[in-house]
């Protein structure tokens, strides 16, 4: 994880809401995302203060060079698929231009030409950033794997980073409401089919692959970092009771796939150079980390020093204007395993990972309480409510109630560089 | 189920090789693909006889009209998602229409254009008759499920459709070879990572979806049926060693998507009419359907009665020019769920599914020892190898094994139809 001039502490950006001292899209942040006005279509945008540059209008001005305007080029389509297939390389050559036309020292010229492509977010709508083609969730927190396994930990979880297909099809951008799920559970030994009573969120992680491999050609451990193009925020939407009665014996299926939300901006792993830390130690008795999985820069480096935060708010808060209240506050680099080990057990059958495919973290539990990433946990399967600022109880979520997630890097002699939010309101199952 | 005239027994087409009467596409069967000759680019095309109708160039001659015309345009692409989309109605009128030009009654006119469509598959490449963005696998047989699980049945299999998400990026061709995947299982009690040796397939038919629903809106089961396109077969290669151990607690991953093999030809339910039979009948003891997967006509012709089996070709009986030996020969009449409870299973928690999607049926064992579709039964896990004609014997599929698969609607009184083959060989592990 090479550091340059892109994070560097006392760049400052011309544009002036980029300077605030808590915002999430500083100088040194540069998020790719998927935009329009009213209008228009959708095309690839960098998120910096409160605007976006739309790549496409800038891929025109002349500005960018080379390898820069290729990828400005590649994200002026409705997706940044294309994009993500030129690979980081051409990310961070892009990524670098744009610091420089977006700092302070920009010439006049740079500064007059790359201000005309700024649109303020207020006026604009995000879409998905990617299509996406291929979707896997992990479960890749020791913590939350054995506070919801309640007995022992899985055979395969401290050898591989287990893991399921997810469904492609409803993963959706924040601000989409979820629908509460309709399913069968038991209930007093009883099948039942009604609306989902125990709905959860699940704090997590995203990833999109880069380049990707093809069918039969694993990605080796030492080439899997590259292929992480960036990370968001994701809301893996968990309906307990479908979950629990059919995921025997072939795993999680409709408890899972009525949504799944994600953050619009992708932030480039070359923004979170600086937030990088060695992946979490094995304990004695921990088998060794398997062969093909192992890898010196990712034993270093493997990590992403992240602060994740999920919120509620209900409908009586929101009535109320209260501030949303905080459910969760964890951190990702406490993962047992790492995206680079993630991917590359993913290829290593052979499997081939497409550019903007998606891989979830799993529940980014950590070991303290307050680090419960779902409610499953927080209220031990809904036996203990957890109690709300305005006196509130919660088991699950009810109708009318929004979870916000939240993510933000942090360090010591760093500019901290955010996720922006990752949204969505619970709304009544539909009549049938 | 309406028969009509393309059903009717007696109709016969000019194109001789559709009147072989042992061949899989006579003109009752009228089967859509994809495909190309050498320097042109793949369009869909109906498989008659031994040759194949472009529809492109079909659509350009003005035989055809109104929604059939749209839908040989729409069958113009390189994938049938578009022709998919238009439903089965349209489907049913290109099918009236090709029926009447490919018959001998057409007018000397009708027969004169239509020729100068017809492709001979000898001169074409096949490629995947649609873009697949959602794989879904099921667990349809209670025989199959019942000796794979060796104790009791998975607590929801009577009430629901047990499913997981496949891999859609790597379901490739029948033809296209099958790498030996690598992968870590349990050996002596130590986790060893290598070339799987339990490799394994499944015989499974595969269901395409028509228009699909948008996300939150179910598809009730009585409008299950129209959404089914049509039918192929499906290969779902399984390792064995991987599967097992990967599979607590969310299920086959890497087990299974290093390769889903297909047959290249779409055989509509419209011409599956014919064959059409009751659901397997619950018996005493067995819970009740849930009503929302319960339909009239689902339990009087929701399933299909079609002839599968598998054969296997070793190195040795090809060096001999031996016949492929068969392993397996079931019935798909036989499984305890209908592609349409699982696809109105699918979506009942408001799962969105799309114009293409792929799901399988699961492994379509009878009660029979003939009947069981896959080595982990035939062999018990590889405890009884099965004996091969020319005295080799096999517990598992080795490297150079090809696996054929055919299938074959055939009932008294109606002009039989197939699907064509589904084959793939095993190729031996990539070097690491």
């Amino acid at each position: 994880m090479v550091l340059d001039s892109t994070h560097d502490v006392k760049r400052r950006s011309w544009v002036e809401s980029a300077g605030v001292s808590d915002g999430d899209f500083p100088i040194q942040n540069l998020p790719f995302g998927v935009f329009h006005r009213s209008g228009e279509d959708d095309r690839g945008g960098v998120a910096i203060g409160d605007s976006i540059v739309d790549l496409r209008a800038l891929s025109a001005t002349g500005l960018l060079t080379g390898r820069a305007l290729d990828a400005a080029r590649a994200a002026s389509a409705p997706t940044l698929n294309g994009l993500l297939s030129l690979g980081t390389t051409a990310a961070s050559a892009l990524r670098a231009q744009l610091s420089t036309l977006l700092s302070v020292d920009a010439s006049p010229e740079q500064r007059a030409l790359s201000a005309r492509c700024l649109v303020p977010m207020t006026g604009a709508e995000l879409s998905l950033p990617v299509a996406v083609h291929g979707f896997t969730d992990y479960l890749c927190s020791l913590d939350h794997t054995m506070r919801m396994g309640r007995t022992t930990l899985p055979a395969a979880f401290k050898h591989l980073p287990i893991a399921y297909n997810g469904r492609p099809s409803s993963v959706r951008l924040s601000g989409e409401p979820v629908d509460r799920p309709w399913g069968q559970w038991t209930s007093e030994e009883e099948v039942r089919f009604g609306p989902e009573t125990a709905l959860d969120f699940e704090l997590e992680v995203g990833a999109f692959v880069a380049t990707g491999n093809e069918l039969g050609r694993p990605i080796p451990i030492a080439a899997a970092g590259e292929q992480l193009y960036g990370l968001c925020l994701l809301n893996d939407w968990s309906a307990r009771g479908i979950q629990s009665f059919e995921s025997a014996p072939l795993g999680p299926f409709l408890g899972k796939s009525f949504s799944t939300s994600i953050s619009p901006w992708i932030v480039t792993t070359a923004a979170l150079a600086p937030f990088r830390v060695p992946s979490r130690r094995r304990e004695t008795g921990d088998p060794p980390v398997p062969e093909h999985l192992d890898d010196p820069v990712d034993r270093e480096s493997g990590a992403f020093d992240l602060t994740l935060e999920a919120f509620v708010v209900t409908p009586a808060m929101r009535a109320a204007a209260a501030a949303p209240a905080r459910l969760t506050s964890t951190n990702f680099r406490d993962m047992y395993w790492t995206f680079a080990q993630m991917l590359a057990h993913h290829a290593s059958n052979g499997c081939n990972l497409r550019p903007g495919d998606l891989l979830g973290s799993g529940t980014t539990s950590g070991p303290t309480d307050a680090s419960r990433a779902c409610l499953a946990e927080i209220t031990r399967r809904g036996a203990d409510p957890v109690n709300l600022p305005n006196g509130e109880q919660r088991r699950w979520l009810e109708d009318g109630d929004e979870v916000i997630l939240r993510g933000r890097a942090m360090r010591e002699g760093c500019v901290a560089i955010g996720f922006g939010e990752c949204r969505a309101i619970v709304r009544p199952a539909l009549d049938r």
